[in-house]
């Protein structure tokens, strides 16, 4: 009996340890031969037709789309045209109120007092929300520093200064992200803590991975309790120029003019597309991104491409005759990049929509070759999805893996999954919000593989539920 | 008694199918984590210090190195210096007799006679191997044909004209090494089918991922029994251009002009340097790239940054002051395109050394995002392999799959696994064989992160051998 006992327990221990990753293999033979045909039809159109990278060509000649921007509303007009011309079951426009912030055309930074270099211009951009220099700018000697710590030791040394953040991006951080991660305060708090001892305007070394003459902008904060000045970003390579200057020279002083403005909030949309389930038209799957972008280059990568990708994964259902068994919806949310005013607007909605929203997928890390899913889920929701690797593959996912999904569709609080899209992110950040992030950044295939890699997550999704 | 073995029978099943697995994990955890740390040092360094990418600006500088040309011999005597002045154990080059064809000057096609087109231009380069035309050109109607049988079915009719092979790369595939080897078959036998049937020249649309006016140059082949043409790439949107035109004007004739010149074979070198294993110095792992190149653009993809990726793989040992237990051996294998002549020799030597080959790496697919590796090996030596990947994941290595390594280290037969790098392929085709290939192709980041995973993989195998 002690035996038959022995023998028992461990089998059974064996059999239960070994099941649940059995059954969640369980997808059925025929059922994945069926997916990845379909899979290998969705790569092959998207890779050979190429459409949505004609789409971008397009919405790039339109120009860069910040949020209450009359580019921004141009763009959205020509998405929702788009959206139509595919043959939609319904194409929507949500009224979002954003915040207006104009660039404006002065934004110039030169060394003013110097023996050595007088007269040599440095290229800034100023931040997105920063206020405006006086007409005549701001002199200044400058002040370097790597870490607010270091400017609080300094304290009181920096006023009537101009504060310079020279902290790198780490290059050798192997995720990009990460190394943005660990720069970005400089952009989003240096004016704060800059003004917090007394100094003038601030600048920072450009977030960025590529050593260059482009400044990247993005957005920054001030503190109703503290005296708001001029924030810029200076690029990499005048960044490590004005170092050495000020260390050989530290009376030095520079001039920056900045004549950017911040305006009340102006309506703005979110743009939404849809084609409705044959089955669970109640059970809606989102896909899409951030359709404005900063106001440098044409927000290609950042996010204009990834839109398009959400956008095509649509017309490619139409294209292959792809009827979802439940309702794929695009929603190209507006100000991201400074508000976030589009995702909550939608999350708001979806909170109190009749229909369920079932899984979202957030496309905004540029459109670049795919990698990977990042998912926010139960576990056995993702040991399921992970079933579904070697269809996706055929777009080379190569992993499905917990993790963030995106600012905006964070917003949509009751999906069973939140997705991110993973592209790889090596080239990112030269680009990242900067002149660099033009049409031609853009790989056609990249793009496209892209495109066929969301494709494929929505069609699994639409098919199999959740 | 019958229950007993019922459940001792189903355990035991159940043991053993699942021990495996389990056994293949066994890395221990203390080595997990030292080689993670490891890793993360070989990436942040890496990326951080850029140096192999330094080296490609210096090599590309000298220019494309094909074989038996001056370059060539210039960019291995750089190589060899660049080795040893990073402190190998040994530096040597090994003698390899090498085919030598020069370009020359002239490679022009003009359409020549026609009403509509007289004196467009197109834009062509000669295949490397091919014979020259008459100083005054070929002169000649084009018919087009997209396949071997349907050039056979128009025989005689393309006697005395120029055969023009237009079967597109086919960017529907997701495999780009696929597509190239659907189209390949033109260029490679494209001159003897055309003179088969009395043709006087063949012309090859560009076997490219990309839509330029740039022709893509490769290795093509005569056959002694019959007649030898000129044989040359046209670039694809002239190829598009020459399609639509003799549709139009069937009897449009073409004018090529080309000098190009075979000699007798030349001497050059395989260029070799290791690091002597401080436990193990008979077992030798190889890693290597091909060091020559097309003579368009600067080789940058194809191979010169993934040769300088293996040897920079040296250098970061020495960097890093990590000591091989084996013998790890850096190969510039030259004359892969034209007759793979490096291999072979190596391979000869390989056979009658020594050492043992224990593995080889070969780096031959451009040097962009890291994606996995090929190996040629036993299926449980892959099991054993596979435990690695949370450490090769440092640098982006998601999978190792069976595959083909490369044309060169196969030629080392006793090796018990064969590696093929793999990055990504979407971009690789737009540059390969041609102007587009050159410095600028080449994106730091991604190139570094290539190299760490070629070290990480070459410094698990010197600590653990196979």
């Amino acid at each position: 009996m002690k035996k038959i006992k022995l023998f028992k327990i461990l089998f059974l221990t064996f059999l239960f340890s070994y099941l649940p990753k059995t059954l969640a293999q369980s997808l059925d033979e025929k059922s994945l031969t069926n997916f990845k045909s379909t899979a290998d039809s969705i790569v092959s159109r998207s890779l050979f037709d190429q459409k949505g990278y004609e789409w971008l060509k397009e919405l790039c000649r339109i120009g860069p789309r910040l949020s209450g921007s009359e580019n921004s509303l141009k763009a959205i007009y020509w998405a929702k045209e788009k959206m139509e011309s595919i043959g939609l079951d319904s194409v929507w426009l949500q009224p979002v109120m954003v915040p207006k912030w104009v660039r404006n055309d002065i934004e110039t930074a030169i060394i003013s007092f110097s023996k050595k270099y007088k007269g040599r211009k440095l290229t800034i951009a100023s931040y997105g929300g920063s206020i405006a220099t006086p007409a005549n700018g701001i002199t200044a000697e400058v002040v370097e520093v790597k870490t607010f710590d270091e400017l609080k030791t300094l304290g009181d040394k920096v006023k009537g200064k101009i504060v310079f953040f020279n902290r790198p991006f780490d290059k050798g951080l192997v995720n990009t992200f990460e190394a943005y991660g660990k720069a970005v305060d400089q952009r989003t708090q240096g004016a704060i803590e800059a003004a917090k001892y007394g100094a003038v305007a601030s600048i920072v070394r450009s977030i960025t991975s590529k050593d260059d003459y482009v400044p990247h902008t993005g957005v920054m904060y001030y503190n109703d309790s503290i005296p708001k000045i001029p924030h810029a970003a200076i690029s990499v390579l005048d960044a490590e120029f004005l170092s050495r200057a000020i260390k050989e020279e530290p009376t030095l002083k520079i001039t920056i003019n900045m004549n950017c403005e911040n305006y009340p909030d102006v309506l703005s949309y979110n743009v939404i597309g849809e084609i409705k389930g044959s089955k669970f038209s109640n059970e809606v799957i989102v896909l899409g991104g951030h359709y404005d972008s900063w106001d440098k280059g044409c927000g290609a990568h950042d996010d204009g491409a990834p839109c398009i990708q959400t956008m095509e994964v649509l017309e490619l259902f139409k294209r292959l005759n792809l009827k979802p068994k439940r309702t794929i919806r695009c929603v190209l949310f507006i100000n991201e990049e400074n508000g976030l005013r589009g995702g909550i607007e939608y999350g708001k909605y979806a909170d109190t929509a009749k229909v369920k929203h079932l899984a979202a997928i957030e496309a905004d890390r540029g459109a670049f070759t795919p990698r990977g899913f990042n998912v926010t889920t139960d576990s056995t929701t993702i040991s399921r999805l992970k079933q579904w690797l070697p269809i996706l593959n055929k777009a080379h996912i190569d992993w499905i893996r917990p993790g963030g999904s995106g600012g905006d569709v964070a917003q949509i609080k009751n999906a069973k999954a939140l997705f991110g899209f993973v592209p790889d992110d090596q080239r990112y950040m030269d680009v990242h919000h900067s002149d660099n992030d033009d049409f031609e950044s853009v790989h056609p295939r990249e793009m496209q593989l892209g495109t066929a890699a969301l494709a494929i997550l929505t069609y699994l999704l639409s098919e199999e539920g959740l």
